[in-house]
Parts: structure tokens; C-alpha cells; sequence
């Protein structure tokens, strides 16, 4: 079932952490820009190829020893049509090395509309006579909340159906995510609320690990919450932003963990892709710092579980 | 300011309603899918072709009666890159056709990620040396609040600096809406909590008609809600969802208005697009039979207010 494909990827890396690939110009190495603005144009044909080649290179040397990529869609969708283009050789390349691809693009919306993104990032998009394909085939989507179970139930279909996964925003990473999630509705938060039905919608989808293919974010910064959110949803996948550049420490998401070291994958973004400039090396050192990076966060947090 | 644009076009056209373009591939008129498919193939560039030709042909009929159009981007996205393409046509050429622009994308993230997507959908994306483009050029956009304040600020500084305006979530029209937006914190609904929110982000934004950037989504489907939500907040426009084949009745609608007939704006989406199928007339009439549903429509909610 739809969770399984992750658990089994965490455990052969032994690794329960997730890259981020929000990949914001400034944070590409100028010789990527210079040879993919070259080759292009300085436009949005050259910033989606700059932007995929400097995926393509993180992807490259860390494909087997982290599990998962997480693509933040509003970076792609910046760059038009092109940073779009992008996006979708990031997950083909990603999926091709073997990685788990996380779209996080906190999707939401009414019934029918909510069939609609399922199709569009977790299914197929049929024409009148079948045929099929997929720009955008991911294994996971992020969604949110706001609008109820209608809006959730198309995406837990293809869970079932296709052996996809979604994680639902509960109790978000920002500074400003109490003020809507920790309201309290008869002596239990908003968020608390939001956990039990994430533990109701995932119900049908549960696998052989025990986990069910409909997981939550829970953000690092938040540690007392982890530990009362892992209580509430012992079956719920937890996908953990907010560790690193956000605040949230190793001890803190340590937390969102079971003790077999399964529960939950902790994404960072920014320290990995970044690595080379924290490291002072030279840009074209930008993957083999990123994998240094990648390793030094996976002992960080495995030492806590 | 930025809801000013929309109030002239209201005003000019005497027509407070906005036309949704959610083109499925079954709404559209076998004629202009069989051109699409003989020119492009039958494939994800054909269902492009198709989605633009009949959003132009829906467009072409109707810009000079209807103020405003909201392409829905799921059923965009649902058709890859290609889709996205139509999408892109879609909002220039309505734009250049002089209607204002609703993209309706439900979007949501933490601050920094806002960023990005207030750039991709109302700002523009500068490469280093400030080059700028941009492919979804909307004059407003659909965001969702459930991360709260620091999620929202990113499209209020686009609403102040580039004449932008943004519609948040407050009471959304589908039948599970009220599953947490109905849930009583303090005597008081989590929708009505929003609402208070979006006043108040509003604040900075107000033009001379008084009416603020920030924009509140309020369903058709609830209109004891939308009653009291035109009081709360009576400086917000609204967007409403719901009329028509979602059951909304324009004696319902009529309560998001104020007296002089501004302050909302009612959205269909299906009735007009297959206004051709319940009318029973030939497909090549579709974009007669959307002209005269708009105007069934605009005269049928303008008798209530």
C-alpha cells in the first residue's frame, strides 16, 4: 500500500530524511547559471535548465543514501512554463535514480477540483479514448486541510488505487501557524482536530508496515506538539520541515519518531542544497557538499531515535 | 489600489458575476477537440489546443457583458505542461480582451515559499540581473489561511505594490466545508476568525471605493453565513462560489451584496461553459448559448439585490 514504497526506501538507506528542492536561483553555482544562460538565454529557458542541472547534480550524489526528494512546487512555478518543464525532469531523473518524490504544493480545493490535482500529480489524465500521461507523476503530495473531508477524499482514493501517499498540512512550521492551528475547540486545538481526522482519512489505506498512505506535516520548530501529535497518530507518516535554516533541532525532531526509527522523514532544504557555501568550497565542489551534508544531518538525527 | 480595477469593470458592465473556466475535456464541444486532435494529435498538446480554442471562443463571447473570468487551475495542471500552456494563453488573452483576471489556485505556504508564489502568479521572477517575465500574469489570486499571517503577507505586499488583489478562504462552499471552519473557538466559528484575519490584512490595501486587496471566498451554498459575513466584514469583496450547479439560488447570493450592488462577485463555471448542452443546440452555438446563460445569470442575481 501507499506508504510501504518510503518505508522500505528509509530503511534500505537507513536514512529517515528527505531533501528539499526548492531551488532559488541565488542558490544555484554561478557556472551552472553562466554555461545553462549561455546555452539558452538569460530567460526562463535558462533558469529551468540551470535549475535542473543543479538538481540533477544533487540528485546524483545523494540518490543512495537519502530516500526521498521533496520539489517545492512555488519555485518552479515562478519560472513560468520553463521552471514547470523543470519540475517535471526533476521528478522523471528523481524517480529514475530510485528516489521517493515528495510534491509539496499544498493543494486544496473543493470535490471535483480535488480530483482533478490527484489526477494531475498523482494519477493520469485521461483523454475521451483513454489515453494517458503525466507530466507530473509524483509518489506523495502535500494538501491542506481548510476545506473538509470532500476535499480530501479524491486524493485518499488514488492512495488506495495507485500506491500514492499525500501528507496533510496539521501543525505547520512558521512562526504564525498558532494562529489558526492552536485555537481550542472544546479543551483540544484545531490541529488536534485536523490529527484525528488525518487518522480517520488514512484508514483504508493502511500497509503491511502499518503505516497508512495518508501522512501529516508536523514542523520541527514545534517539538511539544510532535511528541502529543506521534501519540494521536501512531499509524500517520510524519513529514518534518522546519529542521536546520528554521530553528528545529535534532533533539526536537527526534520526537516524531517511533523507537524503531520509522514514523517520520525530516525534510531540509536549504543546509543541503547550499552546503557548498556553508563549507566555503569551491561551487563546483556544490554536490560533493551537499552528500557531506546529507550524511552529517542523517548521524545528527539518527543519534536521537 | 487593487480591488479598484475589478469594481470599474463591475461597474462598467453592470454585471457583478465572474465566469469559470474549469475546461474539462467532456465540457468541450466535440468540434473544436477533433481540430486540436488532427492538428497537435491525441495527446496532452491536442487537449491544450482544445482547452485554449474553446476558452477563447467562451472568451471572445463574453468579454464585453462579464467582468471577469477565474480559470481554475487544477483543470490545467490535470493536463501537464501542455495545460499549463493554455492556462498561460488563457490569462493574456483575456486580460488583452479586458477582463480582469481571478486565478483561482488556492494557494498556501510558509513566508518565504509565499514569496514565490505571490512572485509566480501576481509579482514577476528577475533573474540576477533583473530580467523579468512572466507566464501567469493574473490580476488576482485564491489563497488558503490555514498557516496563518506570515503565509498571507507575501500577496499583501503585491496587493500594495502592483495593484494585485488575493481572495482567502473563509467559508467555502462544499458540503464538508463547515467540518473545521464551522468548529466554535470562544463563541466564535473558525470562519468568522478568518474573516476578523482578513479585515484585517486587508487594512493597507484600500481604494478609493473603499474596498480593500484582500478578498474573502464565501459559498452561495451558505447563506445565512454569507449574510453575516457581509457584516463582519464590510470593506472585503467577495468572491462567491456555489451559484448554480452547486445548488446556490441568486436570492442567496443576494446577501453577500451591499445595497448599491458592489461587493461581490458571483462565479459559474459548468452553467456557462455547457450552457450549449442544456439548451440543446448545436455545439458550433456554444459560444452563443454561454452569452445568453452570462445574461440569464447577470439579470437573475441583479433582481435580488
Amino acid at each position: 500500500m501507499s506508504m510501504e514504497m518510503l518505508v522500505e526506501k528509509v530503511k534500505k538507506t537507513g536514512n529517515p530524511t528527505v531533501v528539499g528542492l526548492d531551488p532559488k536561483l541565488e542558490y544555484i553555482p554561478e557556472f551552472i547559471k553562466q554555461k545553462a544562460f549561455a546555452d539558452f538565454g538569460k530567460n526562463s529557458q535558462g533558469a529551468g535548465e540551470a535549475i535542473f542541472q543543479f538538481n540533477k547534480g544533487l540528485i546524483d550524489a545523494l540518490y543512495d543514501i537519502v530516500p526521498a526528494v521533496k520539489p517545492q512546487m512555488a519555485y518552479y512555478e515562478m519560472y513560468g512554463l520553463k521552471g514547470l518543464e523543470a519540475l517535471s525532469k526533476t521528478i522523471r531523473y528523481a524517480r529514475e535514480k530510485g528516489m521517493y518524490v515528495i510534491l509539496d504544493g499544498k493543494r486544496n480545493d473543493i470535490g471535483s477540483t480535488a480530483e482533478a490535482y490527484s489526477a494531475a500529480y498523482l494519477g493520469e489524465s485521461k483523454l475521451d479514448e483513454g489515453t494517458a500521461w503525466g507530466d507530473f507523476p509524483a509518489d506523495a503530495l502535500t494538501v491542506n486541510p481548510y476545506l473538509g473531508t470532500d476535499g480530501i477524499l479524491p486524493f485518499v482514493k488514488q492512495c488506495e488505487e495507485r500506491d500514492k501517499a499525500i501528507f496533510v498540512l496539521v501543525k505547520t512550521s512558521n512562526p504564525s501557524s498558532g494562529e489558526l492551528q492552536d485555537l481550542v475547540v472544546d479543551q483540544c486545538t484545531l490541529y488536534e482536530r485536523v490529527a484525528h481526522l488525518v487518522s480517520r482519512w488514512g484508514m483504508s489505506t493502511k500497509g503491511e508496515s502499518g503505516y497508512s498512505g495518508v501522512g501529516a506535516v508536523v514542523g520541527a520548530t514545534y517539538p511539544a506538539q510532535l511528541s502529543q501529535l506521534r501519540k494521536i497518530m501512531p499509524a500517520t507518516y510524519f513529514l518534518v520541515p522546519g529542521y536546520g535554516a528554521q530553528g528545529g533541532k535534532a533533539e526536537d525532531v527526534a520526537k516524531a519518531f517511533h523507537p524503531d526509527g520509522l514514523g517520520a522523514i525530516v525534510n531540509a532544504s536549504r543546509s543541503i542544497m547550499c552546503a557548498y557555501k556553508k563549507a566555503e568550497v569551491a561551487q563546483e565542489e556544490f554536490a560533493k557538499a551537499a552528500r557531506e551534508e546529507a550524511l552529517r544531518m542523517k548521524y545528527d538525527i539518527i543519534r536521537f531515535i
